[in-house]
């Protein structure tokens, strides 16, 4: 049977020369290969008591919402400013190049609630620390996060510290 | 028990006057309207005989992922332009101003396989007529559409004339 890490397709200079791309639409094109991919991050909030699956736009929805559902949790999306309609939270944070803002919507997380944190790819782990400061903001409590990939070589970890972080395939580049 | 159109969020003059934002975040952040709403969409497939589930970015991926899991078929996301790292197929179409352009991977389709689409909500009909073209380019063949809801004062059934198109909720107006 195939490993997972066998469905990731790796592109070297995309999207700019010195990037290897690592990419996920080979894992989902393939019915074995989402299969894998959702069972395997999945399995890591085995006895993990949580109430929110929370994913940021857009390919965090690909893996946060099959998992909500598996697991009959509810699932609560991050997006880039300007697209939730309702009162929302918002957090600015570094790119490379410039800055992104992300918002939550106010009354998705209720104080006390707890929450797990799932994406596709942990580079340098700004977003999900922003996502994880949106979270305190609203009085929630990250328990979990869970990427299905880690360019370890970018050390995003360092930015997450203190919580439970897994990723299922490690690469030690960037 | 609440009904599926219970959870949905009416949010008048968003994004601009005149129209009603119809939001699925109320929907998702409730772990029962996540269920039901999956659950929904997925029973118009019983017995429809196919291989892939295309949902187009970023509302596209939140109800085709969960579906294409639980049938166990592949999933292919359909992208904005730039975002997929390999050899693609693209197609313009009009938005209300100005035009916008999707891509998919030339190999995610193999010619003669049955394709279902699925997206939140058909509005003027054009990004799910695009994709239609995009399909038919690669070989293969749309044998299903499904929308969680329709504006159906905006006909786009009217641009899809010849699928089998179905939605679970419908709103008279736009």
């Amino acid at each position: 049977m195939k490993k997972l890490e066998e469905y990731v397709r790796s592109i070297p200079d995309f999207p700019e020369e010195g990037i290897i791309f690592r990419d996920i639409t080979s894992v989902l094109q393939d019915k074995d290969g989402l299969r894998l991919a959702i069972d395997q991050m999945q399995e890591t909030l085995n006895g993990v008591d949580f109430d929110i699956v929370l994913g940021p736009e857009s390919r965090g929805f690909i893996f946060g919402v099959p998992i909500a559902y598996n697991l009959n949790k509810a699932f609560v999306p991050v997006r880039k400013k300007g697209k939730l309609p309702c009162e929302t939270v918002e957090m600015e944070y570094d790119l490379e190049y410039g800055t992104a803002t992300i918002e939550i919507h106010k009354d998705a997380i209720k104080p006390g609630q707890k929450v797990v944190i799932i994406d596709d790819l942990i580079a340098t782990g700004g977003t999900i620390e922003a996502i994880t400061k949106l979270v305190k903001q609203l009085g929630g409590e990250v328990v979990k996060i869970v990427f299905l990939m880690e360019l370890e070589g970018l050390k995003g970890r360092e930015k997450l510290a203190g919580y439970d972080v897994r990723s299922i395939i490690s690469y030690p580049g960037k």
